[in-house]
């Protein structure tokens, strides 16, 4: 019996059955495995941490994206910061509204794996005419855009190690170089690894890079069964987000409608809900303010 | 380093790191596992399956019991099938409202093993006038009581198995047989196992179960860390079940605080969210109608 | 990480971490699996069963093959029995004095898989003119074939399954008709699986099976760092062996100079030393006599 | 299930299935944990590192005791470094001829814990009026001490870091100054690690220690079934030791026999052979030289 394993915490592992590796091997940024699961599919995960699996991408892709764009009334210019596997960009693409969307990874080596092996997972978004990819890093291209974004995607791996080259997108000056190039009514949403209990510490550190830049951030969580665990994404804005979960709910659903989203993994009512944290995380949550280091 | 390891479906399995072994052995009726956990405190595992962990029991039974008794508008009886932990009690006694409630569990060992090793779980529960415990079969218990209960929670072990003893209580028969004893308002609550992904038989067999006797068959879902999974629970009721979580989260948090729940692990706006499931999740359990075998 | 789990015994298992996964499928009669080992490099497994790792594949192909050979004076027909792997027939013609060798194999899809994968197993056997290869069931070729062969190795996989195909080449009526085609003066040697506490029911269904039909049955025994285990191999005749580990030192040593085996892995002296098995081991076999059933 | 879980090199490790967890904790100088395993009955582990279990310690202590004693003519002063088990003790008093023992092991708790969890390892060693057991540091003890010992035991734990304070327990500095305690007639043996493919490190730096000390240093080899690997022991002695396994059984079964060893789990001969190195190790060894750093 073939298995992959990879640690939940400092405790606990999880080890998924392997029924085939696709593709093993190293970029120039980055190991990669691509590996199909017995349970969730294909699988892909680099450096020893799982990306996102063909049973339940859709809607962890949805929860990264459509928050952030459905809160927005008219979003027209998208980034997505990564996002390699080209899921994000397929998630954008969907709504109707859309003109313009920049995806900025600075691996093009992985991208092509992605777009071999993972076809499903871009699903022709990288033949649609109004996306544009670049392979470069993202602090050079933030420095020589003029486009002022309306939403802002950030779709990269996690970091546990503060000395690694990740590290720095997920930090306050990085975030400040960001806010530059978005419009002022601007939304930016990122994944933001497990929401555990006694585990916050990555998603508190996602929080406090982002709130050194956007006035408001919030936490919305929502379960992917593939990565056993509740799974954390973060939400930044200049103004105020109202995460009354009804009226998000009621937005939400108006215009999923309205931009011709069609049938969701997720759905308008499940995300919107994901806004309602249980309350010892929300504890939790405050425990951390986003202002203090 | 020693390691608990469980499968969490047919092709995955979750190993966590054991700081102590409190107790292991046998009972009458099952084998049952006490240890502490490096990540999860103390957990305790009924033949091979954790029931429930320190570190989020308290959400588990929130949202085992809470929806149904907020659900009611005034529940003064209620039955508590299994529930050997203590935790199921605790967590009714809190309703301010509840003037008896009858915890029947056949395993009268295990019931004092919890109450030895785990008293932070009923955490004096079994001190309350209100309650009485009996040690007998369920079955043998609704065939003799004239009571009409306004609540009834099942806390009962998982099955995979069709042919253990286990089975039956989640049959078609049982179900009828607690409908006798349910007041015609009354709602019932039970732990219906994981929500994963081509994982949803055993919550389907439950559904099914408690649909051959109640007309309203309604799932919701909640993340417990320490289970790494969505958990499924179903609230089955004669009259129809208004889910729209906004009327839900109403409900609930009027309700919880007439009753003086005070501080609360999940709490009733996140309780309510749990009934917005996602739709991939509600379109497979729509495959698997409640009325068909 | 991946790894590879393999059961040790009723309570162990054994994980090795892999590098890569060459090859996997099945063909019309087994599950392959070729990967590579961080530790032992190349690995082929059969129905979830590692049989030969290239770290020490030469250990264990000489543990089979040399010391029925080096016991023989003069031996010049050899049957293999199975032996896919072409490692066998590799050592079997190593000895000059060798003139035909017929191997038997039933999977010549496998056969195919090891050349292509695992050449350095077979170096260059399949090419030597003295081997020929016959893709038929042994019991066929047995009942066919009217050569008295010298020596016969039975390199077969493991059974523990006494339902399965392959529990009837380890039984009575097999070893009566392996029999009939050797020569007076013949010697059989078989692989024996693991030689290990309260683990030798296999083995003792080998040497049961042998001693149906040969009179003299010994085991000898050396340890395959890649099967974390001593392994047994069983060596039959009809005429007494001697095991005097002093007296088999100095044939094994004589005689292979003779036939310019060369450079060994494992040596005449250490082959000759593994006849000297543990009293403990001694003690459990002489439990299990080999002509009760 | 409960297991416990050992790396055996770089890349694998082995599970153990736990039936019952004895004991566990830390003494002023080790972890130790005492449990059932359901294969191997009871075994030690000191630091994360199996010591011995209950299904075969008696093969691992004889080798690691029997070579040296019976390779010396007339052993009558012992001492033991280490071996808080008690069963090396046990083993070195089944020599009639022995009269004083000395054992020097600096952790008296962890011996407390040996006579009272594992009270058939010392079986009654502790009550022999021949053993002297001392709590303290070896090196004060052989600073102090006067006594000119026949046969030297090593019976300490392992070391892969080299800062570790066990490390020094192997350095050239300490086995001068065991050498300066020991006989002229002298032999020193010591357990020496895992003799595996590519995991020679700590038995090539044991045999270097022992080196620096005495002229001649010899390598034996025993597969102990429940460390799933050859395990390796080193003999060390100012003059040159006889291999030749025919003189070493012969001289081995007449000693044991004179001294009234009686029942062995290995046996003079099966101890004999173990001198018979594979080729492949004999060649391993040799291409690291004990003379050189």
């Amino acid at each position: 019996m073939i298995f992959y394993r990879q640690a939940a915490n400092a405790g606990d592992s999880v080890e998924r059955a392997i029924t085939r590796v696709v593709a093993r091997g190293r970029t120039d940024y980055q190991e990669y495995l691509f590996f199909v699961s017995a349970v969730h599919g294909l699988c892909i995960a680099l450096d020893g941490d799982i990306q996102s699996c063909e049973s339940d991408e859709a809607a962890y892709h949805e929860a990264l994206v459509h928050p952030a764009m459905l809160l927005h009334p008219n979003p027209r210019r998208v980034l997505i910061m990564g996002g390699g596997e080209g899921a994000t960009a397929r998630e954008v693409l969907r709504h109707a509204c859309v003109e313009q969307v920049v995806m900025v990874d600075i691996d093009e080596a992985f991208v092509a794996l992605c777009r071999e092996h993972a076809p499903g997972w871009s699903a022709g978004a990288f033949d649609d005419p109004r996306l544009e990819v670049r392979y470069e890093d993202i602090r050079d291209y933030l420095a020589a855009t003029d486009v002022a974004y309306d939403v802002v995607i950030g779709d990269l791996v996690d970091f546990t190690d503060l000395a690694s080259p990740v590290a720095a997108l997920y930090s306050h000056d990085f975030y400040h170089a960001v806010l530059e190039r978005a419009a002022d009514d601007a939304l930016l949403a990122t994944q933001g690894g497990a929401l555990a209990t006694g585990h916050l510490d990555g998603h508190v550190r996602i929080r406090r890079g982002l709130a050194a830049a956007f006035a408001h951030v919030v936490t919305c969580g929502l379960v992917v069964p593939s990565f056993y665990s509740l799974w954390g994404y973060v939400v930044a804005a200049r103004q105020p987000v109202d995460t009354a979960s009804h009226a998000l709910a009621e937005t939400f659903t108006t215009r999923a409608a309205e931009r011709g989203l069609g049938e969701m993994a997720v759905g308008p009512r499940a995300l919107a809900a994901a806004f309602e944290l249980p309350d010892w995380l929300r504890r939790e949550l405050d425990n951390h303010p986003v202002g203090t280091p």
